[in-house]
């Protein structure tokens, strides 16, 4: 049983992200078709040693088409999906538009695979900084039952898109030749300094990005999970790193967290400090996994934890995940060819 | 009533930064003695229009010396402040020697300026990231006692001195040039990466650089403050941002907090986010003050706030507050010329 795919938004860098890794994914895929918006349709791109002609992402587009990954943003997924479901398509939706949507789930396999059964044709992945944080406290939250977590963000520019990265080269060139920077994509230098700003702030004092991170928790993970968040934008061109602040119900000892950790779906454990070994942005970048380490007992309260958890924004935090969700579609046979 | 001042470790970057905020103190300076390691000794440097010759920082140099400001690392000032005591010499040590020890004071001024009442011969400067911290919790302290403290750091390379900035600059003039990185001063690369690491690591797990913090507001303000932190490495030249957030044991409402910072000595409120006004390293390098903003409440437990907190770890962070307790020490009549 044969699909045929899209990618929507494959030029885009989570696009090209899923290009890759479909590559040499051992989906059942018939057919490849690339979308992205008007002015890049005719576009050739080499998938699998064989060229491909992008085409304009429209509604009649999505004819024929089982499965589509979309990261074209949420004004177009909000057009573009219903009129996919409309003709029979599965859509899997990176951006914001359906992720808080009631009608439809919002998954990481790792975490909560089986709310993919209820998917009403679409399926939105969730924000790319809570799906590292979430693959990491879900087997946490089973095993301790988690009652708090304070998060602080070091997130790299990689996730404002292409001229977020161009932006903090340049300003590094400038830096190098002494000449003076200009900032477009972010409203300060971004180049040697941290913002506390990312995404819209909201009347509450947070940004978006924060009241993600929370709301998207409740919805994936657990509604009694208490949550705050600061988000904050670093000069690192690739790779979210985290530092989580983890109250549990539960006790535990240090050493069970290591190697549950150790143990869980899609992380990698990398905690020697005596050695310098911790996970590390530059490190992460093009891996898969997420990479947790600094495991330590925060002793201003009972039950807490301190950790370090590192991953590849555009790999699991978007391309690889709606990619995992299709893997997890197919398997469990929710998609009609 | 004038002094003769010393500044030892007069020729590094924080005794450079120490130099030129006495150049427009009003402490009343008859002499400045510059004193830095012997290979330094011989060298001049022009302070308030006239050239001072550096001297061998050793224990006859403070001889006839009333005030020494010294930043030579905690091994010189382990044997050198002992001896400038012995000769009448009043020490304000920038090193980790003297901080924890119980028979000196650990100041900041704004924050537990009586304890300088006893300084029996030497006063300690605490960590710059314990600095800009206290400056301000200690008034929500005063006001709604503090309970616990989840702390986040985003830390400059210059807190690690000159050879860090240059390995910084380095790095991305390497990058600037396509060419290989090479890391010297930290075991990994900084530039465009986040270091989960300052100081060396101890048995718990926490680095000293994240036990400073929670001892030093132990002895500082008060050992009811439970704290936890972990302190990070930044791609930023200069200015040390903390992501702080606080719970108390009174309930407050969001804009007393905002009020308090406002009207807090040492503090300047930066919080306009709708017009992207919160602190920033880049803009806090160069001044005096701690800057706040983004302060917000926590809605994941009861009395409970997040703020951003930014200042000039070198200023603030080190010369300007032992300046500030040269100045109390002289106001207290607290040294005998």
């Amino acid at each position: 049983m044969n699909y045929t795919f899209a990618i929507v938004g494959a030029l885009g860098n989570v696009g090209t992200e899923m290009r890759n890794i479909l590559e040499t994914s051992n989906l059942p895929i018939e057919n490849l078709v690339l979308m992205d918006i008007a002015e890049n349709a005719g576009k050739t791109v080499v998938w699998r040693d064989r060229e491909h002609t992008v085409i304009e992402s429209k509604p009649e587009a999505f004819e024929g088409i089982d499965i589509a990954i979309m990261s074209a943003g949420g004004a177009a997924s909000l057009t573009l999906s219903p009129e996919a479901v409309k003709r029979g398509c599965v859509v899997i939706d990176n951006s914001t538009a359906f992720r808080m949507n009631p009608d439809h789930p919002l998954v990481i396999p790792e975490v909560n695979p089986d709310a993919l059964e209820n998917h009403n044709g679409i399926i939105a992945s969730p924000n790319c900084s809570t799906i590292q944080m979430l693959v990491v406290l879900k087997p946490i939250h089973e095993k301790y039952t988690i009652k708090r977590v304070v998060v602080s963000t070091y997130q790299a520019v990689s996730g404002s898109g292409q001229a977020a990265i161009d932006e903090l080269k340049n300003q590094t060139l400038a830096f190098a030749n002494d000449e003076e920077m200009t900032a477009n994509v972010y409203p300060h230098q971004i180049a040697f300094n941290a913002l506390p700003h990312i995404d819209d702030f909201m009347e509450n004092g947070y940004t978006k990005e924060e009241m993600k991170m929370i709301e998207e928790t409740a919805k994936i993970l657990d509604p009694n999970i208490k949550m705050t968040t600061t988000t904050v934008r670093m000069p690192v061109v690739n790779g979210h790193s985290e530092s989580l602040n983890i109250e549990t119900e539960d006790s535990f000892e240090i050493d069970e967290i290591k190697t549950l950790m150790d143990n869980a779906d899609g992380i990698i454990l990398e905690d020697d400090p005596e050695n310098n070994v911790y996970p590390l942005a530059i490190n992460a970048t093009g891996k898969d996994p997420v990479y947790v380490g600094r495991i330590r007992r925060d002793f201003s309260a009972d039950n807490a934890l301190n950790m370090w958890c590192v991953s590849d924004n555009l790999r699991k935090g978007a391309a690889l995940n709606t990619i995992q969700i299709a893997q997890e579609l197919v398997e469990r046979d929710l998609v009609k060819p």
